[in-house]
């Protein structure tokens, strides 16, 4: 309310506060969702699992826990493997095998980052001596509006999927729409590497890039002279040699342009897409000390110390919004695109460790790639403090956050597969306190078991998630995280590895680690999931790879079930 | 009108329209500054001069005809000889030597432009023999709320000018204000070079470059790996390889910025600031056969493409106010930032020729170096096809926006040193359409030499514009360039060539291309010239050369007349 009636008040001085105030009744609060890349679940001090894991002790996040502390903590959010289709399917609302973008989007239009290597001149195929890539829409998003031959001609705008942006659609509603960081909703070439196209009114430093050259100021991010490529940041020369790391420098840059609307007493939308903590793994300097002093190699310490500046990151925005006196209008959303990388050996541990208890990370179907970090905080909507055990996934952000801000009847080009959280958020975290009150829930085992109903939340804690990563993420084959594809539901997933047709059953309640296949002794379950599955996979038409030996797709998962 | 009434229509729906109208009196044009980088005053088919010279058949410039046609034209229009100069006199209000910043600043904080070069790595002194380089301003303008020491640290914010940026007052005002293109307002590794610190809410392209590493597509714009530097341009990924030349990318991604304005119904300050005219000369394939059929040579077709290319972004501009409805409340007002390059071979022809009639080009305070094209429209308000012959310079532009914007009652850092157009460019116009409907003016010579008075245009004709270049261009001296200064006073102009310490006087009506010294015969308006420049930059504390043999500053012009 505060928004709208302060605009009328000062545009329409002389007609009184009680008019207008009777006539503007809708509440607009401010979002921000802050939103990091190749994050680990379990690389924070914040204990999201029901047990203290290593990571929790090695890593130092405070605001995280602060955020924590005001919100609710979704104990059960997934987000896809890689990056590009979490990315888009925040902009959409739609799976991401329903899109055709099943991976991350190269440098240059036109070339599939899984068949000929991003870079124009370079070629560095991630390619299968057993599967061919599958057909995907490699140059991934762009707004409807290019769809027309001019457009079509002038840019690589094949194997693309056009889209209504939920940014155009905030924005139309009279939001304040801001992107600062990591945009990768296309490649280089196409209107989908330029955030202005989704209805961004402000943008720093976003572009086709899927990471940056360097965080470093003394490296000018990337852009020395004659140094400078596609994963140079952009719009950052005011911090060239100013001592001031990458991550600090884009939260400087986002807190100052929330001046303008601010001033404007318009509700903004921030789009904070930190590059952090994707590779390079590099030293934040004002953090690294306590990471060396605490015996972690070299190597760690520089993760660690990345980790703990996007978390200081997280808590200049929370000290921002509280001296603005905004904390009460704004709602705030922590989440990663992706589960952490665990070949990256310069994040230091051994390769497909460094998630534990989790399996895998990036790139992979197991939990380690895929289940990522989530807290909404809403001051009065959403009871702090709360652990909300329903699964969500990233295209559920899509209806939840035009829904927060009040946007309802629009149109969009694609069909959305996402749900709206809000009820979950805000009547779901209530029934967490209440239970928490009447002495159901009394320690972080019983909170993070604790079913929330489809009645109270919207949400069908049982409904299935889908994954499904048909390529090779690296250039050797990593059977772990390769050509797989996974089906959640409740406490049971079923993970299909294409390579070997393997059906694996894993149920995560006493198995969040994925050890214990349990396929065998739950035949009918697997039939179930692996129908599931397989028609949802179907019903998007979803990419699949192909058999080189026989020239045909792999086979769907029930396909491979014994009547 | 239109804009606030609609803001209180859609956010008040049930308040009579009679009650809002009454109270929204203020009009908010919308305000478009196109400005074109290097071009000079004779290089279009307008003919500014009361004479058609061979530049004027040379190149082809519709549409500089046709905002001529909607508006009016001042013959007499100044800028500083040089960029940064200019750019920073248009955000401050403020003379060149009064905020130290006489020459354009280099590609990096701390770097003195003349003195050792633009980029870390490199050294290229343009150093006078004779002459010690001037301390001045090299680190050039800077919004005042970066002046705490820690801003001071972090940043190069020595030799800096604190000013209170135009654009902010706009935005804060209630205008959308919109940046795209060259900036140049300060050197990167400084809050200058970012052009969010000024108060714009939109920024495409701009930083600390001077010029675009490369106009063309194919090139990425300066962008292709390994191949970047501080003057390749960003926030362009969408176009590379799609054939379209960086001056319509930029046109392209200004009108799409304008359309969240226009749907917001708010005012908007655009602020199009083309690289063209600027070396690299490139041709834009769309324009350049014509002038090689028309037997120009490669080089000086190459540079006609170029200035058709910018012409046509003033059409796609004048078009896309005509289709939107919003022409009847837009100013666009069209600009030079300094006169047109001499001594770019790549230009063809023969060096300090290419500004004919006028004398030298950029650098020079002799006219071809300053004299600059200069519109506005405003249909309504300025009488269509008039031109106005008063003297106008770089600073008059800081009061006139705010004005035309209907910001008054704003305080600023610095002293202003501009004066409002918006009485001459009104009243003064409707002067001119008057005095040719009764006949008194009746072809271009009569219509250049009728003089507005003072008290119908609120500009005193004859006062005195001060230029001021104490610094060498390049690294040869160039006598006709390097270290000049002048004053005009209504048709006459002195100016002081500091090397030989001579004093010359030009009649400008009788003399436009500067050939005919008089100084010998008016020996008395020389004193008066030389005492009122010299007074004014004394005032300034003006930035001065030191003469190497006795390590003294060059003297004043007022101290080599004879008593």
């Amino acid at each position: 309310m505060k928004n709208r009636l302060n605009i009328v008040r000062s545009v329409v001085a002389g007609v009184s506060a009680a008019v207008a105030s009777n006539i503007c009744a809708a509440d607009r609060p401010n979002i921000i969702f802050f939103l990091v890349d190749d994050y680990g679940w379990s690389e924070t001090s914040l204990q999201i699992g029901e047990e203290q894991y290593p990571n929790n002790l090695k890593f130092r996040t405070p605001n995280m826990e602060r955020l924590a502390r005001r919100g609710t903590l979704l104990t059960n959010a997934y987000a896809c493997s890689v990056s590009t289709p979490t990315r888009c399917s925040l902009m959409t609302g739609m799976n991401a095998s329903h899109m055709h973008i099943t991976n991350f989007c190269s440098l240059f239009k036109d070339r599939p980052s899984d068949a000929i290597g991003g870079a124009p001149g370079t070629t560095n195929p991630n390619e299968s001596d057993i599967f061919a890539n599958p057909e995907w829409n490699h140059n991934a998003i762009c707004p409807v509006s290019f769809r027309n031959e001019a457009d079509k001609n002038r840019y690589g705008l094949n194997h693309t999927t056009y889209i209504t942006p939920m940014v155009e659609l905030l924005r139309d509603a009279g939001y304040y729409t801001i992107h600062v960081g990591k945009a990768h909703w296309a490649p280089a070439g196409n209107p989908g590497s330029n955030p202005y196209n989704f209805g961004f009114m402000t943008q720093i430093a976003g572009s086709g890039n899927g990471h940056p050259k360097s965080y470093q100021p003394e490296d000018y991010y990337g852009n020395l002279p004659g140094n400078g490529d596609f994963s140079s940041i952009q719009n950052m020369s005011q911090y060239y040699d100013s001592g001031v790391h990458l991550c600090e420098a884009l939260t400087l840059e986002a807190l100052k342009t929330l001046e303008t609307p601010i001033k404007r007493d318009e509700p903004f939308y921030l789009y904070l897409s930190h590059y952090s903590v994707h590779t390079p793994i590099q030293r934040d300097d004002r953090f690294i000390q306590r990471y060396l002093d605490a015996g972690l190699d070299e190597n760690a310490a520089r993760y660690a110390s990345m980790v703990e500046s996007m978390d200081k990151s997280l808590g200049d925005v929370l000290d921002y919004v509280d001296r603005k006196g905004i904390a009460d209008n704004t709602v705030i959303i922590f989440y990663s695109d992706n589960g952490g990388h665990c070949l990256a050996h310069d994040k230091g541990g051994e390769p497909h460790t460094q998630n534990l208890p989790l399996r895998e990370g990036k790139g992979s179907c197991y939990e380690g790639g895929i289940r990522v970090p989530l807290m909404f905080s809403w001051p009065g909507k959403i009871a702090p403090g709360t652990r909300i055990n329903t699964p969500v996934i990233n295209e559920d952000f899509f209806p939840s956050i035009l829904e927060i801000a009040g946007v309802s009847d629009y149109h969009t080009e694609q069909t959305l597969d996402g749900q709206s959280l809000v009820k979950l958020i805000t009547k779901g975290s209530e029934a967490v306190a209440e239970a928490t009150r009447k002495g159901e829930i009394t320690d972080r085992r019983q909170a993070n078991r604790y079913v929330i109903p489809e009645s109270v939340s919207g949400i069908d804690p049982g409904r299935p998630l889908i994954f499904h990563y048909p390529h090779q993420y690296r250039v050797e084959d990593q059977d772990d995280i390769d050509f797989l594809s996974a089906i959640r539901q409740g406490d049971w997933k079923l993970v299909y590895r294409m390579h070997t047709g393997e059906l694996e059953l894993y149920n995560l309640a006493d198995d969040i680690g994925e050890r214990n296949n349990v396929a065998e002794a739950n035949p009918a379950l697997v039939r179930q999931l692996a129908g599931t599955l397989s028609d949802r996979l179907r019903g998007w038409n979803a990419p699949m790879p192909t058999v080189r030996a026989t020239g045909q797709p792999v086979a769907m998962p029930d396909r491979l079930i014994r009547n």
